[in-house]
C-alpha cells in the first residue's frame, strides 16, 4: 500500500470472525484513522451479527458506516420479475450488493477494499464471486479458518466473534458447516495435508480418510478453479492478457 | 465449455460493437437456442443503445429479456446518503448492477456469462472492476478496439452498430474517445507495436510518438494491473493460492 501511495483501507464488518480478524490486521497496519468499516445489514440478517460487528468496531475506534442493503437487494429481485427465487440466488445479489458498497467507498475516499476470505472458503468455492471474494487484497487468504481462531485469539477479538457457529448469514439458520456437510476441524486437516504438506493418496488411505470424503473435496476444490482465476481471454494473438502479457517492470513510464 | 459441460450463454447486450460481436461468435459456437441476451437500459441510456441491441438480438434469433436497472441503481444510490455523487461512481454502479443481473441469469439458467471487454480497455483499463469486466470466458478480450471492426464487418453485424462513436453510454453525451483524450487508432496502433509486437522505446521514437503520449498509455496499463488480477492474498504458508497453488491434473477424484 505506501508504494501505490494509499493509506486507507475499508472493509465489510459482518459480525463474523474473518472480517473482525481483517479489520485488526488493518488497524494494526494502518492505524485507525485510516480504516472506515462498513456494515450493511439486510432486514433478516441477525441482530447479533451488527452488535458484534459495532462491538469490534468500537473496541477498534475506527469510523463505522452503516448502510442498510434490504432496499437495493429487494429492488434488484423486483426487476428480475420472477416470482420466487431460490436462497442461493438471493444470497449472491446481497453478496454482490455490499460488493457495489464497498467499492463505492473506496473509490470515493481512495481507499483500498480489504478481502475477508479465509483460506478454506476460497478453496472450497464457498463464496460468491465478484461479490464477498471481491477484494484489492487479502490479508487472511492465507489462513485456514482453524487457524484464524488462533490469530482472532491472539489480536484480541471478542470471544463471541471468535466462538460463534461460523456463518454467512444470508438467511436463517444457515451455518457453513451445515451447508457444506462437513466441519472446519475436519476439512481443514485435510486441505492443509493435501495442499501445504503435499501429501500422497497413499497418506491420506493410511489416515482413514473414506474415498467419498476425499472426492468430494477434491470435486469443490476442482470445480471452483474458476472463482479464483480472472476472467479467462480466448487467446488468438501474440501475447494475450494473463496468458503471456504482464507489463514489464521496464517500461518507460 | 463442452468439458466443463455447459452449452448455454448469457450476454449483455448494450448496441456497442463490443457485445454485438460477443453475440454473434456465441450465437456461431452454440446455436440461437442456446444464447440469452440481456438488455439493461437505465432511464437515461440513449434510446438508440436499446433499439440497436434489439435489432442485433433479432438478426440472431436469440431469447432477449429487457430488465430496467434504474430502479436498483437509484435504491443504492440512496442507501448511500450522499447527496451528489460523480458520474463516474454512478457509471460504476450501474456496471456492477447489470453483473449482478447476467450472473443472477447465469445461476438460474446454468448459462456462462460472456465477456465482451475488448484487449484495448482491458489493457487501459477503461472498465469496472467486478462490473463490465466480470465473465466466466471472453472471446474478443484478444482483440483491440480497431481489430474488433473488422470482425464485426466479416459477422455481419450490422453498419449502425459497428459506424457509432464507441461510448459506455453511462452518461450523456460519453464517449470512450473524448474520455480518453486520444483515438481508438491512436492507442491501437501503439499498443500493438509495444505489446503484440514487443516494439523498442527507440522505435516508438522514430516513429514519432511524444514522451507525454507514451507515458500516459503506459501509465494507464501500468495502474490498471489490479483490474486484470484476482485479489492479492498475503502469503504466508507454503502453497498460496494465485501464487503457488492451483490444483494438480492428476487430483484424485
Amino acid at each position: 500500500m505506501n508504494r501505490i501511495g494509499i493509506n486507507k483501507a475499508v472493509i465489510g464488518l459482518s459480525g463474523g470472525i474473518d472480517s473482525a480478524v481483517s479489520a485488526f490486521l488493518a488497524v494494526k497496519a494502518l492505524g485507525n484513522k485510516n480504516v472506515t468499516c462498513l456494515l450493511m445489514p439486510y432486514r433478516t440478517s441477525s441482530e447479533d451479527s451488527l452488535s458484534d460487528a459495532l462491538n469490534a468496531a468500537e473496541i477498534l475506534k475506527v469510523k463505522t458506516r452503516i448502510i442498510d442493503i434490504s432496499r437495493s437487494v429487494d429492488s434488484v429481485i423486483e426487476s428480475l420479475g420472477d416470482k420466487k427465487i431460490s436462497n442461493v440466488r438471493k444470497g449472491n445479489i446481497m453478496a454482490r450488493i455490499r460488493m457495489i458498497l464497498l467499492y463505492d467507498e473506496s473509490a470515493k475516499n481512495n481507499a483500498l477494499v480489504i478481502g475477508t476470505s479465509n483460506k478454506t472458503e476460497i478453496l472450497l468455492g464457498y463464496s460468491t464471486i465478484f461479490g464477498d471474494s471481491a477484494s484489492a487484497i487479502n490479508p487472511i487468504g492465507d489462513l485456514y479458518k482453524t487457524q484464524l481462531r488462533g490469530l482472532a485469539a491472539y489480536l484480541n477479538v471478542p470471544g463471541n466473534i471468535i466462538n460463534k457457529k461460523p456463518s454467512a448469514d444470508l438467511w436463517k439458520g444457515q451455518t457453513d458447516e451445515g451447508e457444506l456437510g462437513f466441519s472446519y476441524e475436519e476439512v481443514d486437516k485435510y486441505l492443509f495435508s493435501k495442499i501445504d504438506e503435499r501429501k500422497s493418496d497413499e497418506y491420506f488411505k493410511k489416515e482413514g480418510y473414506s474415498d467419498k470424503f476425499i472426492k468430494k473435496i477434491n470435486s469443490l476444490v476442482i470445480r471452483s478453479q474458476f472463482k479464483r482465476l480472472p476472467p479467462l481471454i480466448a487467446k488468438i494473438s501474440n501475447r494475450t492478457v494473463n496468458i503471456d502479457f504482464r507489463y514489464n517492470r521496464d517500461w518507460n513510464t
